[in-house]
């Protein structure tokens, strides 16, 4: 038996004691240990993604745990192994697939938003989305891998290397994910945020952050040349109009933030200057291997500001809101 | 002597005999042959840049001629050689020199806008900027080399390789450009244009196009993928929130229309599908190179639908809107 929180809809999850499945060909049981409370999870919880989700159902899916029991045709994996899933179920058919981008799949389902999440306390996924954990890497902090895995990506989108300068609008989790991540890259890295606690936060991280006239400050930073790359995080209008501003001839900028609606931008500007804007959507494997491999390198102790158990999830999903990074203890 | 054709404002030119200078150190003086009438002249003549242009100027640099004099310190050229210029005056010295993209060089000074042009029958240049001409290269149809190198630019921008898929949006003269030199280069093309005409024009030089129902049109021509590349040449809204719906997961869109004021952009589709977008502009000598060499595939002489002496500048520039590429016979 254990605990599963199902989402029911208008800000409501409801909790049950579950039984434990035998998992199906192809997949692992995972005692899941923590889940974090990811952006789109907020979406959730506040119905704006009730047509996708269709509730009651199970979301989470920035999850670590410990196997619990093997499909008789899973090889490589046994009980006791510490693991996150790279929650991505791609088609394998469409063109995208074909292709080799089977990450951003045609008929894409998100496991933990069109499929049961990780916010219960057993949980049966496909082994082939396992990523083994290390043996020193505390669970609540590999809570963490799953969004540490999209700064990686977004960072390997932007072509950084070390040596280059990067500015990052918006000091969120994500944000501060990519910020982190780029400087591991061996890039300078400025942090716009113009929120003052956000910003003594990131401050507290060892990131430099600008707050006031971003255009000018990174125009002194790079002598006059603008920044190597941008990284929008914010989905913010603002920060669609100032992010090709602040890109070198030839820089790059990496679409981070979901705007769900048209924005304008400045193409003259992208003309002006061989500016690249470049698309970025969740992860690929090899973000996941180098999230892991990043994971003890980065202040996640920092990152997590709350901590929750299974029994609260109210109490969990009002805190995310306010600190950087929350999870929630499933088992 | 030779005729040289000023602009002086408001729709007007004035003709004048000038003498023939001494090339300056590092220069030689060519007989213009013919020079073709740009989008850019056509806003020129209309005033909307009067402010860079500071008229009276003479104006002009998509041309062809004949070199009949060479300053003493210019090696490899002589008297009688057959050239084209490739009009970018860089600094040297900016970040983007000093990165080896001079073409977008951050204090540019462009070569018939910024400085006097080519509607004239004498031009003293830097011979840095020569590219030869073949000898079986018709000079008006060379004419075209500036233009094509565009277009070669453009295509190149898109990192675009044979047995891709382009749309092109736009069949004006360097959306039709960019749509041969597609061709050239391997790919298949569908072309995208409003007006019946220039729909007409383009299935005469073999280009297939589309008009009704782009969307659907490029998704059944791919098989429901979306095209690998699309290049945007009309600078139109309507085009800017079609661009992004027409392109594969992972497809490149080529901005090469100029967007003088900001448009509204569909990021989320850029996010969705992880699409590029990428600025463009001019050329490199690389793109110049390849133009000359392409030249001879090209159907110029189908192109070029006017051509007029330099005493006739009233006329040329009545008659380019209408057609697709208009020539000055400058000497």
């Amino acid at each position: 038996m254990s605990t599963a929180a199902t989402y029911l809809g208008n800000h409501t999850f409801a909790l049950a004691e579950a039984s434990t499945p035998a998992p199906a060909p192809g997949q692992v049981r995972i005692r899941v240990a923590f889940c974090g409370i990811c952006g789109t999870d907020m979406h959730i919880f506040h119905g704006k993604m009730d047509a996708r989700v269709k509730p009651p159902q199970i979301i989470g899916h920035e999850m670590s745990g410990t196997i619990e029991a093997v499909a008789a045709d899973v090889p490589g994996w046994k009980p006791g192994d510490r693991v996150t899933v790279r929650p991505l179920d791609s088609c394998g058919t469409c063109p995208a697939c074909r292709a080799g981008h089977s990450h951003v799949c045609m008929n894409l389902k998100f496991i933990g938003i069109d499929s049961p999440g990780a916010f219960q306390g057993s949980w049966c996924v496909p082994a082939k989305l396992l990523h083994r954990l290390p043996a020193d890497l505390p669970l609540d902090q590999a809570a963490l891998v799953e969004p540490i895995a999209v700064a990686c990506h977004d960072v390997r989108r932007a072509r950084l290397v070390a040596g280059e300068k990067a500015v990052v609008l918006g000091g969120g989790p994500i944000g501060v994910l990519v910020a982190l991540v780029a400087q591991a890259a061996g890039a300078e890295v400025l942090l716009s945020e113009i929120d003052a606690g956000r910003r003594a936060f990131a401050e507290s991280l060892g990131l430099r952050t600008i707050q006031s006239d971003p255009v000018a400050e990174v125009e002194a930073w790079t002598g006059g040349a603008g920044a190597d790359a941008v990284f929008e995080c914010t989905a913010a209008a603002p920060c669609a109009a100032l992010m090709t501003k602040l890109a070198r001839v030839r820089g790059r900028v990496v679409l981070v933030g979901i705007f769900t609606q048209p924005v304008a931008i400045d193409l003259f500007r992208v003309f002006w200057r061989e500016l690249e804007l470049i698309g970025a959507r969740v992860y690929e494997a090899a973000d996941f291997d180098q999230a892991i491999s990043l994971a003890p390198r980065l202040p996640l102790d920092r990152l997590i500001t709350g901590c929750f158990p299974i029994a609260d999830m109210a109490g969990a999903f009002a805190a995310a809101p306010k600190g950087m990074k929350t999870v929630v203890a499933c088992s």
